[in-house]
């Protein structure tokens, strides 16, 4: 198979940064990425990392990411596995890449014995969702998505400043 | 004044336990908890803790509690604060208890240089999300919530023994 899945190391830094730029390219959000190299290594791979990646390589040429981290199930009480990005570059679909990454994260999460695997998907992405079907998603259409950044942030913390 | 927020120790378990059965009942599923105080204070006591619990007391009594780990945006290179559970006792309703732990969470994600603090909310619990649009939140409507759990799980993992 011409497909290969490795785990990424620090090296790969760059190359992680171009994948999450291209994936916001694709979710018509090209100008949102402000991090940087610095802030991959530092996150990722120190003593204790905040996140980890694979990388999928097609024929030695790096093909697509997923990065992925662990949040928690306090009903269950085990960590479970958020898959937060998983991207193969246009030129490569089609060849079973975004499966396979898919299939190893899935491998990782029962080796790590959580419970659940879990992701987004933009409502508009009609064939990841009819994939995700497929395969026994279940879409946790009850809940919504809530976040406080920015000034938000600070005045809920109690340290908004006045300007 | 009367509340107090501390963070929670080894100790807690059984209370944090208490807490999250407490939500699921508000949540319409009671039978839903299996996890054990083993679980809890395995994943959250050891060196390199899965999550984090704040208690809140009143007048000495624990009213409450906020459960939150980090996730990370690929976006902006930084963890996030993620908030997966905040609960009050229904006997300690409308004493502020429940803003005081979240603006102590708020706080804490500004001090770890969190951007963002997230959570999720059930569609029907319109109290709390008129409370959330009042501080401010976004809704992060277009994206869906995906989970994959199970016999689904392991069949994707490729680890689907024939029964």
């Amino acid at each position: 198979m011409s497909t290969v899945i490795r785990p990424a190391t620090r090296a790969d830094v760059p190359q992680i940064l171009d994948f999450i730029r291209g994936l916001a390219l694709y979710e018509r959000e090209p100008d949102a990425v402000t991090a940087t190299e610095a802030d991959l290594e530092r996150d990722g791979f120190g003593p204790n990392p905040f996140y980890f990646c694979l990388i999928a390589e097609y024929e030695g040429v790096p093909a697509g990411f997923a990065f992925y981290f662990f949040n928690y199930s306090t009903w269950l009480g085990r960590p479970g596995l958020y898959l937060e990005d998983l991207f193969v570059l246009p030129e490569f679909r089609g060849l079973g890449i975004g499966k396979a990454l898919l299939q190893r994260v899935a491998a990782i999460a029962v080796e790590k014995r959580c419970p659940r695997l879990q992701w987004e998907v933009l409502d508009w992405n009609t064939p990841a969702i009819e994939f995700y079907k497929a395969m026994g998603a279940e879409f946790l259409d009850e809940w919504r998505n809530v976040r406080v950044t920015d000034t938000a942030l600070l005045q809920l913390a109690g340290m908004e400043t006045a300007q």
